[in-house]
């Protein structure tokens, strides 16, 4: 399935793309996609639901409603830091021995097509394209790195827009720099992970103002999404609806020498193979 | 007024202390103490409704009825690091020039006198004993550190428990060390700041098995409150209900030579002038 949220911010309805286009309602069966879905196997109920709407022909047309994150805010977003090894080449610091954890704020989740703001004061604002994993269920102390194939839910493209000068050059820890309103682009879609023949072997890439930046795979990810849950839920407890961002590849702005920041009027469109694509226009600080 | 939630953990009635040992039911008016409710200002409504039902004598023995953190589960627990300028002298850091951010899940979040869990694995658990704000309106970008005022619900005690292995040897980040489950008693109260005469003159204590290990006054904050709760808002948009850890004094664990850790059997008593006290007991890994 590819759950999504359509509608204006902050009354988005559950539905799910059927064909290009075309969408399943699932507002009268769903309240949202939230951490009571996910955490209630709701995720399996609805996948007959949108079988027999779609068979039986009760398809509504996209169109150009506005489509928002494909998961309600979640718990919590966990972020994975320097997780491919040429992206921590390109930032000049070593492939660390074990995940690197920091966090976002859960409310700077926003729609794959809405505008970003570059945050008063930022001078170094860049771009991040991500493979997301949102969790399924109540998620500690899993024993093995095989049992975290059943706490996911599934995957998304995420943008983890970050602003350099607040994450490294303000005090001590990177929060600062990647909590900043409307820094988490997310979906179109909750791809759930029948549908990915391999999550090992996906192309990602991002544009900025139609110049890519952004090439890489999922394939050379240094700690995999298995083991990042399974690494997680030994330090904290994963909710369900909560939100991975599993790092970047290769092309952040912060690489280029020198280096490239966002700028007002900017077009940011990103993806990655089988879960859609992202398109947001950057904006001057409100 | 000081607010309080009674009852069994995820089944919290909304309530306020009236006098030591009995409270008014507030179940009937407010769902609970919780975003939508310091979101709609539903704090200055219910201040009449206390007051004429303790007049009528409609109180309550609390007994010996579970107490548990006064608000409920936020959307983000901020934290300040090295607030206090003999605190970072004790761990050997500098003091910072601006506030250091990190962050804890805030599924961390317990009663005041709840179980701490030691991690699995841990080596290093460790005490805090801090000033928390609970935040009373959406605030971004203040234009002025008083209009902070405004912006703060209440404040209660929280021990921002620690594990110190997880938080500065295991990569990066110190959200690692942080988060762990149990890793955030609050309360008992949230007491509302027209009940404090100077947030700036609060005596703090932390007592490890009846060793006093932390004695401290918020008189020597590096960063106040509304410095605080300005500076944040200038990075991210706080929310209705959130928390913010201020900070803790010294005496930590971390800052003994030899350093001393949290034992299975210990009991954790804390407290700070007029917001009450707490005390925990101390558990092996689960």
């Amino acid at each position: 399935m590819k759950l999504m949220r359509i509608g204006a911010p902050g009354s988005e309805k559950p539905a799910a793309l059927v064909a290009d286009g075309t969408y399943v309602d699932l507002s009268d069966v769903v309240d949202d996609f939230d951490e009571a879905f996910f955490g209630g196997g709701a995720i399996e109920r609805v996948r007959d639901t949108v079988a027999s709407r779609a068979a039986a022909g009760h398809v509504i047309e996209l169109g150009d409603q506005r489509v928002g994150a494909p998961f309600a805010r979640p718990h919590q977003i966990l972020c994975i830091g320097l997780n491919y090894s040429d992206h921590a080449a390109e930032t000049g610091q070593a492939v660390p021995d074990e995940p690197i954890l920091f966090t976002k704020s859960p409310n700077t989740l926003i729609g794959p097509y809405d505008d970003v703001l570059i945050p008063r004061g930022a001078t170094k604002p860049d771009w991040e394209v991500e493979l997301g994993i949102v969790i399924g269920r109540r998620t500690s102390y899993l024993d093995s790195v095989d049992d975290a194939r059943d706490a996911i839910a599934g995957y998304c493209v995420v943008n983890d827009v970050s602003e350099r000068a607040f994450q490294m050059e303000r005090g001590g820890q990177w929060s600062k720099g990647k909590s900043c309103e409307t820094f988490n682009p997310a979906g179109p879609w909750l791809v759930t992970p029948d549908e990915i023949d391999d999550v090992l072997a996906l192309d990602m890439w991002l544009d900025v103002s139609g110049v890519r930046r952004q090439t890489g795979t999922t394939a050379t990810m240094i700690f995999d999404p298995y083991f990042l849950v399974h690494y997680l839920s030994q330090f904290l407890v994963l909710e369900p609806g909560d939100l991975i961002n599993t790092g970047t590849p290769p092309g952040v702005g912060l690489g280029f020498k020198p280096p490239v920041w966002l700028q007002p009027g900017d077009v940011m469109e990103l993806g990655i193979t089988g879960l859609g694509t992202q398109r947001q226009s950057v904006l001057a600080p409100r």
